[in-house]
């Protein structure tokens, strides 16, 4: 099938279709891709957090109270371990199945160059792919602690941060940047001892107001649900560019830190033939947009 | 004076005409200066730490203990609220004011973009400058707890830690991404209540060594100095190579966010009229390195 023909399918409900399209935005061909889309607005929501945080989980009743409200919903985990795609505990697995049969919702893994490389340059594209077929809101869940989650503020809005009770999470959230990059803050397991303090001192620590939600028991989630709402309805052409300026300096970023000429000059630098500012001008000369 | 003129009188020891070329090498006539100067070896070490660790103490006492050992030392303060160029408390000057008239002393403080805008452009000209005019050791001082602290691991080597007895600096330099680049982890203030679990939370923390110092009382100093020393030894062209990575990235990075068509580029993408891909492209094909 050609890009129309896996367009018309995916639009008729074939996710097979809307899979094989995601995995051409990730390659060589997204350009072509992009070429035959309209452009139509979508609600994004990026969910981070530490490990064992319950993203997973308030992913699952998040994709559930949209679907309740007659939503379309794609969830792209943002990460090569992510539970869709094998690092699975049992226990995600059988949360998220309760979706797996329903043609409104979509769930996919992005690769990515990990923690250092910058934003997956395939994100943005998979965002537009979705929204041209008719999605009405995309969740980009990320793993673990690093780059990736402050990359994906560059394209989700609102990005909602899931804590735990307990001082661990969020000295994690700080050492990843979190904290700074997070629009919504979200104590899960808020049953649990000492989540009122930990509640308390984000809120100090962010200045934010601080949600409580028990995802396992779908506690506080029409909170959640509210407060994303709110968020969205707020968004603005100022807010629309300072992401649009976060996503261009997160791909150019990537394309400089995955240029195959960078490892030359950094040697030529590192052994006196070559100064620094003549290298970065070369590497910027050099760099093209390409996909990962 | 033309640029060879300042140079013979900077040899000669003049630290009115070293401030000059500083400044030259912080504006547009960077390669001016870049190209009539022999490249020779120096020793950098970087001291980063959160507001009120003691750094200025410690480096004004490791600054003695490099002269006690006939070394040339050059101070850099890569921070515009630096002690040296205005903000600084009383305490602070006083100590550094016993090297004030010490011709084998510079300090000086360079400007920089604050913490977001990438490695200053003009520190690798400074320091080559600095070498060249027969500086042994270059200390660079950041201030605050920012980016500048990572992005000066990229040209110091090694970049030394300095942290007080207590959680708080632990957990600013963890949110700072400061414990993942430092090389050394100081303890100062090591008489205070608290500093042994300090050194052993630090430790587990990154692995590494902790030493503990008391700069105030010149305690300590002579296992920094040997620590910095031993570093310096091990030096090798893959860690050379590293660095120069980082300084072409970081120089990169700056350029990009201070191009003056960003904004413009943002705002199309954010208005649909441009997708971010082709706004990545136009932002890397347009960007020229120039002195900020």
């Amino acid at each position: 099938m050609d890009i129309h023909e896996l367009l018309t399918a995916a639009r008729a409900g074939s996710q097979r279709a809307t899979g094989r399209l995601l995995s051409l935005v990730e390659s060589d061909r997204r350009d072509d891709v992009l070429a035959v889309l309209q452009s139509r607005p979508v609600r994004t929501v990026g969910i981070t957090g530490p490990p064992g945080a319950g993203k997973s989980t308030t992913v699952a009743v998040l994709v559930a109270a949209y679907r309740a409200r007659g939503l379309r919903v794609a969830v792209l985990a943002v990460d090569p371990s992510s539970p869709y795609s094998g690092g699975a505990l049992l226990g995600d697995r059988i949360r998220m199945a309760a979706h797996i049969n329903d043609p409104g919702v979509l769930i996919r893994s992005v690769a990515t160059r990990g923690h250092l490389g910058g934003l997956s340059a395939a994100v943005p594209a998979a965002i537009r792919l979705l929204a041209a077929l008719s999605y009405d809101i995309v969740v980009l869940e990320t793993v673990g602690v690093g780059q990736s989650e402050v990359e994906i503020a560059a394209v989700a809005d609102p990005t909602v941060a899931i804590l735990n009770p307990g001082a661990g999470d969020a000295v994690q959230a700080a050492k990843a940047g979190l904290l700074e990059v997070a629009d919504i803050i979200v104590v899960n397991k808020a049953d649990r001892e000492g989540a009122d303090q930990t509640v308390r001192d984000l809120h100090i620590e962010t200045g934010m107001p601080v949600l409580k939600i028990i995802a396992a028991e779908n506690t506080g989630i029409d909170d959640l649900v509210g407060a994303i709402d709110a968020h969205h309805r707020t968004d603005d052409p100022r807010r629309r560019a300072a992401r649009a300026r976060l996503q261009i300096l997160s791909l150019a970023q990537s394309a400089l830190r995955t240029h195959p000429g960078l490892a030359e000059l950094s040697a030529a630098v590192a052994g006196g033939d070559l100064d620094v500012y003549t290298a970065t001008a070369r590497l910027l000369d050099g760099v093209q947009v390409t996909p990962e």
